[in-house]
């Protein structure tokens, strides 16, 4: 049931084609906000730029293709995430605007053009194994229409590598932190730059790491104020959060 | 050392008293950026009203009022968090302009304005058991100058009671979430609406709750974007850095 | 917003003092069936003898008496769990009709018969230690309106008590089995009796107990078909879904 | 019953006083009814169509092949669930009854007919790849008799899409929650419905989902009333549990 | 056996073919053994010693008493553990046979001889920390009939004084080490002697102890042949199997 | 150093061509007990038929080989655990005597006789899928010199085939059972015998079983007394336990 | 037997009184290493000035003054760590020498002096919170007799700070970091630092802190070089190495 | 910006060409510590050969070698650890002084003189499956330009392997313990020697050992003092903090 349903329904009963009660029987059971909810949402999502989005883990390179094909028509852009190299070649396929990220596993398909705030996210990341989930917060961001500053590598053992770079982090509107291990690097940077720091645990290391769980715990006990943190690996939540704030009306 | 000593030593430098090789062997090894760094650190905390905060827990109520004593000629705002009744008490024979938040266990001492940004913060929780975290949270932002909307007792499981409230809590800028048990708030409250989600795990609960990490699991995991998450009843640290969100330049 | 409201809208619209789209703008903001769901529930509440519950655990006496004394007036049956018995002399001054079940920790106040229906849930447990969650599962499921047939101390280490019971267990409609340890008692009725098992792990036992997720882990991994669990020591929440599953029409 | 209990039984047999079929119908009810329960429980799921079911998981397609090949002249119906196309092709050489549901990774093999309730099992999943246990829920009620009403990808992310399906899931007699990530759905739909719940968290996730650890404390923690919990990922569990709640004498 | 089986030997009774003796003779071994389990049971239980236990841990003085008052007619010898010095002044109120066992925390209530074996078993503690599980093995061995040798504070750390008394270890016929921290000492014991060795992991230690799971985990992985493992602390079960090995014909 | 070294000390000693000091310096750093230790271990090794175990998992055939060409020459018998058909196909080229037993994965090389006791070792499995566990321990204790009584797949959800055997069970001197999932197998015989029980956690499940870790729990934390616990999946200690037990002199 | 016995022995085997073969009987079976190694050990412990250590956590006053007033006639020096204000007073009446350190929890009995390296320790700490566990290494190490450099409440939230101390902290031979939290500091300070790091986790913090488990992983999967870690809380321990390596020949 | 660049501001200074405004501006800004931390870092790696380190594992073979190509003009010793045989093939096409460690998985690249001390460290280890580990220990301890004295497959189930070869042990300067399963020997050859131990976990076993978690916590909590450890596996780690201690100052 839709906005135009709605209005037919109300149409009728100022008509007196339909009694009130009768109306009232039939708005009652109408679903929740559909009148407007979703499609609020989907105008909004135009808008806006904010992508479909598609986890490409543990499908076939087949569903992928399937998914993109339906989205397609829809107009709006798309991200399909963890995506590898042979789902990209199926998916280019269906359209040449198709283009892959291949450190970030991300295949992106631009649409429309989207609206960039003036401020930047900065996306740091302590080694070079951070990498990959640093370029999918930092290439998130960027599909969402804004501008990334990226500084890896950066990993407190080495902490006078960050200092090298601590000014142009400062200038950004909000920070990704993306560190496995011990992930001390979302506190030092938290404790030297005043914006929001989301930080991203990652599964880099081994032994104790239990698979990010150090990381995780360390950030989430991070002595540093303004700091909050996403799942393990999950670049893209960190992008699209940083997005979020990044875009808050300036 | 700080600014004026440095410009001593060039000083000294400019008047031949020292030579180029001398002032080097005094520059190498100064402070990382005591310069300034501290100092415009000190003046932007003096400037925006950030408090200095006291964590309370596993001191006693002598050791408390110590460290209130010293803060209090700084001429900042204090914030004593996780303090007790007894505590207060203690606290208010130093200063008038102690407050007592008995549910958010906080002690507020103002002393000085602070600039408040236009948009509110909301907070929200789930049970009348995560109150104390939320005012935890709410106490935090308003002492940081931030207007706070609060709707609590909007579990999921009786989601109509929620939805009384989303269209208020869809104004905020930004939005704090605490949930204990299965955390589900946060999910819940990140698909209604397109704000940074701050949501914070609270420990209520029993059995499997496991002192809250069903809730802090709950919330990595969630499956709605924009949501990040701080440490299990960290109440505080959702209202900073909602507050940090809050206060970008808008 | 409720039924009357929205059909004052219509009987506006239907009049003409009221425009479609005035109509259409009031209406697609309406909080979820609030027109009605809550309501309903309250009446079914009411009707089917379901009470109002409060979780004592981690409140004062007087936090207690101040929520039952609210929840008097509205008229439906009350239970308040995990109370001790200071907190029941507190709410026995409000209304005699309190009565306090001791083992159980329960307090309940029966302010209108329920329905019940002629079968019976059958509550067994493993050893004594278990009884306080069992008889919060039993008594729960009394107020309810059901009948229950106890069946305790009958843990799998002897297993012939179990067997001398067993005739009495097959003839209930749905079995609830509360065991601490290694909660094997769950797996052994589920291989005797084609009823379904609500299992309850007990936080009964020590060490390897883990406070309970021995049992849990044994009770969600048990080779028998038929088993579901809820979380340690929630004898309530068994008792609730066994009498939901009793009262099915039958 | 004990010794003197069985020597005067078998005193009246010698006696006269009772018949030998007499004595064996009070003997065969005696303790562990080792000389019927077996033939009796036979007779009971050959009669109600409960099937005989093979886990093929670890097992190779020979291995399946061969069990089928034991339980086929039984006349008994049988499921194989985490079943491969493989295994189908094998047995399906064996019998033409034999079906294969390649989502829900079961074979079924249906040699007689099985009484069906009026009632149907709502079968609920949050997100497209929860299906998979989602079916094997469903392919399982269905093969033991039962109507089953599914209603996929109504994450709480978007909780418009689960109230479009709210009507119809109220309707059922019993209902299936199949969720990974935060497992909040089982929350959110127990809060919304009065029908007992049967939540299966499933491994769906990465990082903090811990294999589907998050999901199932969350279900366990759930501040739903009614909702009780199986085993992550066990779909076939829930299926039962449902049918046999569903088969309830109505 | 089955139901042609006994109604053929029912019908032998009935012709006079057998005696009613000789039919219970062949009833009474089939099936469950109901008929003269517990009898039986109860039986050995008094002939060979083994005593009736109460685990006191959770219980007020006031119950133990009650269950002792129970016991002591049976005439068999009673071990209540886990109990506190008033519990034992409660219980000799009862009867002067009453012994308490201070660091065993053990009541012992001796009211028949126990036949004893020829060898002995070995207790073997880590540390003094350790010695109060200890001697709850060595007194419940001993209650049941058993000679004890101790050999107490041989940690691993200073294995020359465990080399001391390695001779007297390697002539008992079974040992029971206890250990905490990293319970070491059951590998290096299980190294030195060709025994059955039971290790009872302690909860003794702090932090990465985890409350004994550091030596559970090392016990169970130990690289030394003939290891079992008990639950942490538990010192009664320990001695319970020590006991039962010992008691073997010999 | 050896005993005949020793002697030669002595015996220049006595010669008086080595001083007292000079033999004291020799003699306090000779080696611990080797003088005799360990070949009398040797000896009594070789005698009593105490296999040399070779644990496979993780070594390549080649390697297996070579260990096995190392001992075949010292005249002992051999154990390959956890070995695989290819590694079985290249120690067959060592030696005719080699045997593999394919479901236990052990490869057993016999070079001498061993005694055996007159009592047997009963080995208990749940389900089929722990008969691999189960047949790791039966040859394992075979191979020792036992007599073994298998009594596979009656786990406790159909607690009548356990029943159907346990007179059989009854008559050894001791117990390894096998299970995975909740492990209650272990509890169950546990109170039905009065004989020492080697428990054997399988990893045998998925989901909550957490590779095992369901059923160690379980089996820690049993209700019966007379449990004690090896390993997961450690079929080999199991047997090698219940050898040492069942060798004991009888 | 020790050095002086076997001398005997020997002797009498020179002088002819002894045959070597009985000497042979009598040596065989000598304890290991006892005719020097403990004894060397004492000598040993009693030159370096090696305390003799009590851990009082757990401990009666009344139980450490017992092992304190049987310590003090052996001359060694004597620390009773985790020692609280009511036992210092009790082992006060026992000597007057006895110290108490109140923020380490430290008895300190010094009975004789000890050497002392040219070469520093520096103990470092994050928070204030973290001092009594940093003291504990201190005290520990100073009474080893070492000299130490404490630098507390440098936090890498603040990380200028720990800048100010970077080079005294540099100039120890071996550092001691001790940290709660994220357990970051351990990782800075080791990238700052080419000294061995003996980090101590601390069980300072509360939610995802776990006791000390997130500082404790953190410092295991430090990034920094050079880092290796003791026990969560165990301060007294990383005192200890920390001067074993002091202590190291210069 | 260098020492070159701050003396050249100086000397403007100086010369009246620069303002003492204008130094300080420019100072203020300039990198942390570059003037000299990493210069001299630099110096210092490439005067005591402490080598730069690549940690293959999950990197390709021609990343490997990207790497190794980018360092080799430094001039700098090269370590690469977690290499495999395909890595090595390809490093060797760059350098003929490639040396593949199979055992240790270590590709050396040695381009200059390492000074050595005088004392050796011991690499210890349990078992001939812990021998990688240590091997990874050993070698980079050489390649630090240390001594090392191996003692392998000494495990505390057969305890007098050990003491064949303490003497050795304890002639080093520091040991490295490296054990699986449930890693003893740190605690017993730390109970038996005086020098620093830094004790390996290593992820041998199965079942509890939980991927090292049982050595892990065993080492942890290890009654003996002068032990501390790095992470699971960290045979690089601990080989280099041995190194650390090894080469202070002698």
């Amino acid at each position: 049931m839709n906005a135009e349903h709605i209005k037919s329904i109300l149409e009728l009963v100022r008509s007196g084609k339909t009694t009130v009660n009768e109306a009232f029987e039939q708005l009652k059971t109408f679903p929740f906000e559909d009148l407007g909810h979703s499609k609020v949402d989907h105008h909004r999502l135009v808008r806006s730029g904010y992508p479909e989005v598609i986890y490409c883990q543990g499908k076939t390179k087949d569903q992928v293709a399937d998914i993109v094909k339906c989205m397609l028509h829809r107009g709006s852009n798309i991200l399909a995430t963890r995506a590898c190299e042979k789902m990209f070649v199926k998916v280019k396929e269906l359209t040449d605007k198709a283009v892959y990220h291949s450190v970030a596993r991300i295949i992106e398909i631009k649409q429309q053009e989207v609206t960039s705030p003036q401020t930047a996210i900065a996306v740091v990341c302590a080694g070079t194994s951070d990498i990959p989930v640093a370029e999918e917060a930092a290439v998130t961001a960027e599909a969402l229409g804004n501008k990334v500053e990226r500084t890896y590598d950066v990993g407190v053992a080495g902490i006078h590598r960050l200092m090298d770079h601590i000014a142009l982090i400062r200038k950004a509107r909000v920070i990704v932190v993306c560190a496995g291990m011990e992930g001390a690097l979302a506190s030092v940077v938290g404790g030297l730059v005043d914006k929001p720091i989301i930080a991203v645990p990652t599964s880099i290391g081994y032994g104790a790491n239990f698979g990010g769980i150090s990381a995780l715990l360390g950030m989430l006990t991070s002595c540093a104020n303004g700091v909050s943190v996403v799942n393990i690996d999950n670049g893209f939540g960190a992008g699209y959060v940083a997005s979020m704030i990044n875009k808050l009306d300036q």
